[in-house]
């Protein structure tokens, strides 16, 4: 924890519309933390964290099968606010969510109680929060229509696609296991199709690294829906 | 369109926490509508219905694949609301889904400028769309699990079993090819596990019919996680 932090009020969209004692509220109970890499910050609904926004790095939230595969549903970046953190306040979720730190982060930490205040004093924050749900429930449509509609070689071209443009590399630095995960498959199924993507030129594996050589064939690959 | 509704206020949850002129406006517009089985009342984003509150009857909420592919998200029982025909009013939202009345249904419909009004007014009308958005995205992650992590054949025997449930009998009166619309899967494959499920003594196949003969071992089945 940093003592007096400067919290950094642009990140909030609705703070213009606060009364001036909300302000001071969240001045006053709001606290910047730092994130080491890999620390989960939220692990399942009971885990009652509050609201995280992220000022640096990168948080990804996924959702754990019975055998323990992960699947990515969305990651946050810089100006993006983590609502599942704060499910334990939000009635009619029931399910849960993992949100782990993907780089060193910085986030500005509103706890629970004060988002449960504000949620319901504040019309702008309650619009703001629906506003959020909205988009996760977007993109977790998304990610069931490319689990629904495409098939695994689609979806291992668009993640090697979309991991170099965040790097941006055309060196993927990941493990087979890593990429499965993201995917919620197994690391067999992935190396597989990696070794066929290699074997096509598509790509090169080095180790711990993925050096992508066609991008053109990977997007066409990745906009494919061919199950 | 009903001239001059009787409006169940009992089923809008947010009524007693609306201000008199709130109230007046859904006095003035909102209206009850009766829906023939099988009728579309929205489909897509750009279709702005407004909000549907189910009186009677049933509605089923699902996604389309680019291939014509179904599957359902979930459905609606009196005193639940569709959300979703309103999705033009929710930003953030960024996916289409159609509304299709399962049986002959009596809505409560408020017209999406209402809907809007009451939403930027009010606290508690806010407060409640977020409640019900956290409900469906709790119904499609559930969905999301069954497709991840459960074989077509839990998923099917779940499916029988509910249907079963729904129509209050150990016979399920559906066709083949709309078992596997719910599913988001083809009639071929849903025809063959049929076939499997038959030969094993669980259900005997009719016309249009499919009888529950051995409902522990479909329970058994469905909830069997085996990929």
């Amino acid at each position: 924890m940093i003592e007096n932090p400067q919290i950094p009020r642009d990140y909030l969209p609705f703070w213009p519309r606060l009364t001036g004692s909300q302000q001071e509220l969240i001045l006053r109970q709001a606290q910047l933390r730092r994130i080491p890499k890999d620390e989960i910050v939220h692990n399942g609904k009971e885990d009652c964290v509050g609201l995280l926004l992220v000022i640096e790095g990168q948080l990804r939230v996924f959702t754990l099968s019975e055998e323990g595969r992960e699947l990515t549903l969305y990651r946050l970046f810089p100006w993006d606010m983590c609502l599942f953190s704060a499910s334990c306040l939000l009635k009619g979720i029931d399910f849960h969510v993992i949100v782990q730190a993907q780089q060193p982060s910085l986030v500005l930490h509103i706890p629970p109680d004060t988002y449960r205040q504000l949620m319901e004093e504040s019309l702008p924050v309650s619009l703001y929060t629906n506003e959020l749900m909205a988009t996760h429930f977007s993109d977790v449509m998304w990610q069931m229509d490319q689990i629904l509609n495409k098939k695994m070689d689609s979806r291992l071209a668009a993640l090697l696609l979309e991991e170099s443009a965040l790097a941006g590399s055309d060196s993927v630095s990941s493990t087979h296991e890593k990429l499965a995960r993201h995917l919620g498959s197994a690391r067999e199924v992935v190396s597989r199709l990696l070794q066929y993507f290699a074997s096509e030129g598509l790509i090169r594996l080095g180790r711990g690294s993925i050096l992508l050589l066609d991008r053109p064939a990977l997007e066409r690959l990745a906009s494919a829906s061919l199950r």
